[in-house]
Formats: C-alpha cells, structure tokens, sequence
C-alpha cells in the first residue's frame, strides 16, 4: 500500500454534524453547526465544542458559560449546514430553519432545539485557547432524547433516527450495520449477528409498522454499554 | 415531540471508530481503539484522544509522547473491535489481527498501521486529568494517506475508503450522501447535486471502473475545504 506523506491537517472522520444552541444573558439565542465535538469524558459526562472566537455565538457561551448540543438527522441536514454557514448576525436562523426553541431542563439560559432527536445540555468548565480554535470543555447535565424512538423494551435505537455524519467536506447517512460492540470475541452462538445488517431509519420502518406496535416505555432509562477493557 | 430527560451521559454520536497505535521508549507497541477523538484546532491542527489511565498503552503515550490515529474502515471493522476489548498485556494485537507496524514520518517511537487508510501522526501538548479518562490533546505532525484512493484529479476520496463510524454501540459504514458543505445556501445551478448519492465504496467502484482510469497523481496536495462563516 503506497502512501502519500502530506503536512499536518485535520484528517479525523467521520464526525457529528451537531447544531450548537446558545444564549446570553440578556435572552439572545443562536443556533451554529460544529463538526469539532465529542466526548471527552465518560465519569464525569463530559464533552467539549471548538469554536473560532470571530463566530456570533462565541461570546454567547463565554457569557452564560452553558450551551445544548443538538444531534442532527438526515431530516435536518439542509439547517444543519445552514446553520454552518450563514451567521446569527445576518439572519434569524431559528425562523430560516423552521426550528423550535424550547427550555433547558437543567440550563438557565441556552434553550433546546426541539426538532432534534437528542439534546445534550452542557455547562463549560475550561475554556483552552488553543489557536484558530478555543476548546470548550463541559460537564453534561442533562440528555433530552425523542421518546418515539423508544422501542418494545424500553431501549432508545438512536441509530434508527438516520443520524447525521460530516466527513471530508460531506454530510452522509449512516449505512449498514457491521457489528455490535465487542463482537469481535463472542461466542459462535452469536455469531450469526455479525452479518451486515441495513440500519432502517423511523421513516422507513413507520411505513412497514402499524403505529400501533410502536409502544412507547415511558419508564425507559439509558442502558450503559459494555465497557472497553484495558 | 415528547422528550424523555435522562441524567448526564455520553451521546454525541456518530463518532470515529479509529485504532490508536502506540508504543514506549523501549521499543514495546500497541494497538487499541478509541471513539472518544476528534479535531479540536484548525490552526495549529491538533486533535485529542481521551484514554482511561488503566489502559495498557497509557504509559505509553505519556512516556514517548507520541501516537498515531489510524481510520478504520468497514475491512478493518474486525481488528477495530479486537483491539478495542483485548489488552495488550495478553495479545499480540498486530499479530493477531494481521497489522503491520511502520515506521512513522515525523515520530520517532509511535508506528502507524499500514492497512489504515489515513494515519495522523500525533505529538502531545497537554494531558487533562478529566476523571475516569485523561484527555491528551496533540498537535498533528504529518498525515500518510493510502495513494489509491486518489481520483484523477488529484483528489483523495477519502468517503470511498468505506470509513467506519461508533454509534451508540455500534459499528457503522456510511451510508449516502446527503449534500457537500455550503449546499444548502449555493444558487439554483448546482441545486441539481443535492440529490441523495449513495457512496461507492473501493471495491464496489473498482469492479465498474477499469484499473487504467484509475489513474494516479503523485504530487496531489490537500485541498482544503471551504471555510465555515461565523
């Protein structure tokens, strides 16, 4: 395999195209794109946003110290890369996007966005200065997630919200199924899940199930995946 | 849209599912996955994996100072899951998962895997105690890119690798392409490319396209990306 040696640049991929949510004090909101995001932390929650300090919302979270990660969808892929490159100063991107703000249940001042399947609602601990980029590290303090991906036993099937992926300049679906964490040393019992299976989004599946098999488990908590050994 | 309002957790998905690849002064290496990655500055390009201190390449990195991010692709979704469960303390990884060790560019201990499409060579500036993981956050020195996945124009198709995503416990291919960034604020001409394009993956293309249309350039560089307005 022959391989090209090029300068230092930003080649990790995929990533999530995630709209931010944010607010100042004095009751302002803006909505802005970010594929720089992740998780950071596992006890405590923690995740960071890296923002250039020229963008609008900047000194929204520098000010209120809180924002909402908002994980996008196939669905939302024309705000979400609206949100990207129009600027908060020019238009009201809320109205443009046709999208929803909604009160944090654990924030004082970034709202939600209600049209997206999961929200993740942040306060930043650290901000680092690190060049082009400042890093916002947060604590999660609450997660907000779209109970009617709920399924029979009360798991929430993010994968079926046709969740959102930037990579290289390109926003793309999520395709086929390979394998479930850790499946790489199941037993043989197993093994037949291992083959690659179509992730089938609310969409699609709406369209072969009855709404009525669709039952919701309102008790339903989130389930800790295996952990990673050493 | 019914919200469920869960307590603090990891959710920001889909993530990189990538092989980190390490080793220590002495010469020992190591491979183990992470998702817990991505970009955190354009300029200087720096990056960041977060690790749990238990972790057998730990010492590792904090010792050289160095490791390698390696994408993984659907082809190497067996050894990413490997890598990710089995320690070091107990497997050869590289053996057992028939990877080959190189010698980086710009690293002196750390080596990249050959079979990985892009490896990121990485040196650290920081490392962050966070809690159950420690952050390490490194500036990018050189990018080795696997020259066959060059178009005719020079430009590498790095979303025809086949790169593999982690999602909720999942390991995913992607799927198709919803739109390139800028799309949805370019004028009515190119509207037309808006349209939903699956993607062709190496073998899939390679079997429609004749091996002497695949030609070559050498002295490609990365062309950058637009840049994201604020």
């Amino acid at each position: 395999m022959a391989k090209q040696v090029w300068k230092a640049g930003n080649m990790v991929y995929p990533l999530p195209a995630v709209m931010v949510s944010t607010a100042d004090k004095e009751g302002n909101t803006n909505i802005f794109t970010v594929a720089w995001t992740g998780t950071v932390c596992t006890n405590p929650a923690m995740v960071y946003i890296s923002v250039r300090p020229e963008r609008y919302s900047y000194h929204m979270i520098e000010e209120s110290g809180e924002f909402v990660i908002n994980l996008t969808t196939e669905q939302l892929a024309h705000a979400t890369d609206y949100c990207g490159v129009r600027s908060g100063r020019d238009v009201d991107k809320w109205k443009e996007c046709h999208l929803t703000a909604k009160k944090a249940e654990k924030l004082t001042y970034a709202p939600v966005i209600e049209e997206a399947p999961v929200n993740i609602e942040c306060v930043v601990t650290k901000i680092e200065k690190l060049g082009s980029h400042h890093m916002f590290l947060a604590e999660v303090k609450a997660v907000q997630v779209d109970e009617s991906y709920m399924d029979e036993k009360g798991k929430f099937e993010l994968n079926k919200t046709g969740l959102l992926a930037y990579s290289h300049g390109e926003y793309l679906g999520l395709g086929k199924k390979i394998g479930t964490f850790g499946y790489s040393v199941k037993k043989k019992k197993t093994a037949d899940k291992r083959t690659a299976k179509k992730i089938t989004t609310k969409n699609e599946s709406r369209s072969k199930k009855s709404p009525e098999k669709r039952t919701v488990n309102k008790n339903a908590t989130f389930r800790k995946k295996g952990k990673a050994k050493k």
